[in-house]
């Protein structure tokens, strides 16, 4: 039995390179080599145990690759072909997923749907930061990759670039709107993309960084508020002459990112909530104006799918967006540990990570 | 100068019934003489002191009556007709209002957008607890009462319908959905009412009066749970088979409502919360996927403008809804303060009162 | 090898019963024994050869039945279970599906998109006039049958209802709306039931046979107007008092309602399309404000998938809409051909036939 | 009185320069001195008599100037402010006004809307191509320009770019999304501008004016497609690989364009069409897939009011949207008669005209 090599869960704080069976390729499945991965901030928190997962299980879920093998009902695909797959992959036929709401696929439980069900790989199946994994439902998730993009320019499509993006699409982000995003990690960047793409024109970063206020700016931020100047609450009411925000994303997981973004929009304005929170939320009553100010707070977890990936891999071929300078260090498979060490502590100024079997 | 009866807030505690002068007409009011109007929830939070007015205000926001003057802009309307205008007026004409948002009209203050701020009968303007009230921006509010209407057949579409049908509506009820109604006071019960007539097929109805949870049968509940039962999750969960529900509507303003409607919903459901909360709200981190579980959370203040009551009558005239069974007692303006007195301690199963100067 | 009794398509104007190898099984597929099915409209087109399908093929796209056997893949059903399926049935899993486009389904052709390629039984493979059907991609199409309802309680899910209903929601028909349904035949009523089911409050039914106007008013029309009463434009508008629908349904097929639908709207309405054409259609100049009166047009194919079929299922347990008055006649699967003879002249005031091998 | 030159329909194939009163202001107007207009497609078909209006009438529809003086009941402006006002001047207040459909605003016509009835200027009221202009329902319509934004800068809002970009808007493109536009004239170009904001990522422009098709690339067509280079369907789909497009923009008003349009179109696609027609339209049985091919067919008529002024000016002063080279010519207002023979017959490459008085 061929073997393979695997970044592994092992218990809190190590995650180790072990060798694992190549898997097995069922029916609906297909064995994708991979030839580029990265580190999610998700990833950390399954390090540190924050995140619960099976020990034992292979992590990541940003995979680019190579066909290495179809199951015997994939059609459509060719061995060889390169392909991405979403972090999330629906399945496409549960109930969940015929709603529309495949992040939150549960075949098997509470009538087809399971919160953060559609999180498969390196969650409750073997992910990608390995040198093979096995795509789950291959017909709704391979998607090929069009020619004249490297994988660097797809490493952001499965996770980061889909997330940030759907802050702007369920914020409804229109013409003309002025937004703001609190927190430009690669999920926030991603989010001042997408605000720009869906029509925004006042964008409004929020970091204490440099180089990551310095990308937002790259990627369309109109502006940039240094949290560590003062209260960020009255900087973006003083910046939009005291109209607030149409829509506000919040991209952390902090009770001070929320409540902020929840203090900085106009009545009837929009929180899009992408960050992964850690504890209880409070929602301020006079920030909430009592319940009556018409306030939308919306949570969305990165959409997935073959159709998904296509669209964002669009975008990055049309020249709309350009991530790639997201990408600040480059390890081998081999040294995924050193990876770990790295970006769990934001050392040496990264962003993201391309990790290469 | 002509002088009128008017029910006035002079301080805690203290709504009292007192003359007034009839108030004078601008080019865009209109005069109505009130014919027949209502106490809410929001009144008797007014007269305990909890939601500031200024003193000497005449309180009250669901005006019936009959068009006594019109001011010189206001065309399409003639001097003796009956109509009606939602508790909500607004003046259709703001950055606010052209948004879409006219709930949060607010011509003077940030960029045309203030919090609540087309809420103006009885909060910023003297209101229709009197024999006359003045109608702003009359063009966009008044709306004609279909003939064979009565009265009392249009008296809750003011505020009570409005806020309870926009409870589906922003929701976003679908055909077939399942929905839970957090609380059947009267907005409880229109929320019933409304997510019938957007085609849900299961309407769970949740409070523990007996009257209040017949009247939601008869207005389409399909099941009602009462919460001294038991756990009001555990019972929702039964009755849905362990799915939860599709949207799942707040209609009374306290954390353990909000909480158990958010604990309900399927993932990616919809909290639609109608209530008026006096604390801070607390969004428990399970009951939330940490973020990642596609809920949505939104709030509105009942819509108003005269398109939206000629529709909330179409409904009454269609005889797809039958709120009658709510007009529980029937008041002269006079004994108002008994009124007040009876409806603030929620004596004898009172539901709604009519009101006729 | 099993043989089963299957109503097969041989040449234009022959339809005719004949002994068919019972469908092997293959991986993603269910078996199921029709224990009832219907006749449509669509079927008589295919009869007289006005809508090309392959000589030979098993015509039929109405199931319910019994699940016979599973493919290995099809997880979450068992043998014996009473299921139906969709008329259309998507694979939830091409580009198509995945933008929500489930009945343009074409797994092979442009990119996962075809027109009508989600309609397959009947059509593209054998349908379900026989004693068995082969139920494609049944993880995302069978969907197992409420305790207590009958087989003829839901054998309008699968296409009636769900296009019927599909014209409302398409229509995006609001609480209030008025709207105008041409030719109350099957669908067109369950047109009128889904309009009513999503809040309109005027439903206006066009017609001219007394019977189908009899039960639209049982299923929820208001008024029904008879066109050889007089110009349907002129009855309409006078209905309206001027102001005309905003909503117009049309369920026919001909330039005729076509053109009426769309000359009953009030500026900025909807017409919702359904019918099958067979010619191609006029906007008249006029009636489309040359361009300018913000109109839209929009067609539908009935929307299919197992969530689908649950949701409409569950409108008819919950008593919502009853449409067992749709069901006038019943023949053996043996006597379909006298069936087709009664359906396709429309003669004893057939509306639709239940058949039961 | 007061007199000012007018630019006035005196019959067909004449508009010519008038003495004219300046108009009184009435309570809800405000009067604006025009510094910049320009000239419309439309004020063509004004003046060869293809679009009727009442001899006499100051034509024109684009005002940027200065406010002069305010009606009494105009609030939050001061006179000397720098504004434009939209091509169409919703009220704000009528029934169509609350519906959200302003541009068929028609106060005193069935029930509150009338095709066409939202514009006003140079149509049903004198308009803009004079030294002054009367804006009506000021409060809802008139919108100060923005600090460091010249007259010709925002000269497309009121009309141009309002109605290009609503054809991207109504046809609900979405990140990813491939869009063809159909006519390169100025509407045709914003749209393409619009499409890109809201984040289509392959824009295909179809025109035969080298000009015209470079201008399209500036504002984000990924590619052009000359129609003189063979047909225009089989371009598209070639360049689409055979899957055709999911929003077409139609901005000529022609059959030829309009039925193009639909037949690029993927199924379940929309077509949004922005042309004004001069004849019947027709929809081919093909191209329609006979009703059942989940096609949209909408059309827009240039949204107006401040809001939708303020955000298009915010397009502009973001940087991004570049219109400026859409203005090829500069006339003063006394030779608006050379403007139009030159703008007419398309002379010299024009695309827009400023006219300043």
């Amino acid at each position: 039995m061929a073997t393979m090599r695997a970044a592994v869960f092992v218990e809190k704080n190590r995650i180790v390179l072990e060798d694992k069976p190549v898997p097995e390729v069922g029916p609906l499945d297909a064995l994708v080599r991979i030839t580029t991965t990265t580190i999610c901030g998700t990833d950390v928190h399954i390090l540190r145990g924050e995140y619960p997962v099976a020990k034992g299980l292979t992590v990541g879920h940003e995979p680019v690759g190579v066909i290495e093998r179809l199951g015997s009902q994939v059609r459509g695909f060719v061995e060889g072909q390169r392909v991405i797959a979403g972090a999330i992959t629906p399945s496409g036929q549960s109930y969940a997923c015929l709603c529309g709401c495949g992040s939150q696929d549960g075949p098997d439980t509470r009538h087809g749907f399971r919160a953060i069900g559609g999180w498969k790989f390196g969650n409750t199946i073997d992910g990608c930061q390995a040198e093979y994994v096995l795509v789950p439902d291959a017909l709704a998730n391979l998607c090929p990759i069009p020619d004249g993009l490297s994988d660097e320019q797809v490493l952001m499509c499965p996770d980061i670039m889909s997330t940030g993006f759907s802050g702007a699409e369920r914020g409804e982000v229109n013409i003309g709107d002025t937004v703001a995003v609190f927190a430009l990690g690669p999920i926030g960047l991603c989010a001042v993309a997408g605000a720009r793409l869906k029509g925004a024109t006042t964008i409004i970063g929020v970091d204490a960084v440099a180089e990551r206020m310095s990308v937002a700016r790259q990627l369309g931020a109109t502006h940039v508020v240094n949290f560590k100047d003062g209260n960020v609450v009255e900087q973006i009411m003083a910046l939009t002459d005291g109209r607030g925000v149409d829509v506000a994303i919040e991209a952390l997981g902090t009770q001070g990112t929320f409540e902020s973004a929840l203090r900085v929009l106009r009545p009837g304005g929009r929180l899009s909530s992408l960050g992964v929170y850690s504890s209880d939320l409070r929602i301020p009553l006079d920030a909430f104006a009592a319940g009556l100010g018409d306030y939308s707070i919306v949570t969305t977890l990165c959409p997935g799918g073959k159709e998904r990936m296509r669209r964002l891999m669009a975008v990055v071929q049309s020249g709309g967006v350009d991530l790639s300078p997201l990408v600040t260090h480059r390890f081998k498979l081999d040294d995924i540990e050193a990876a770990y060490e790295l970006f769990a502590h934001q050392r040496d100024g990264v962003m993201k990570v391309a990790i290469t079997p």
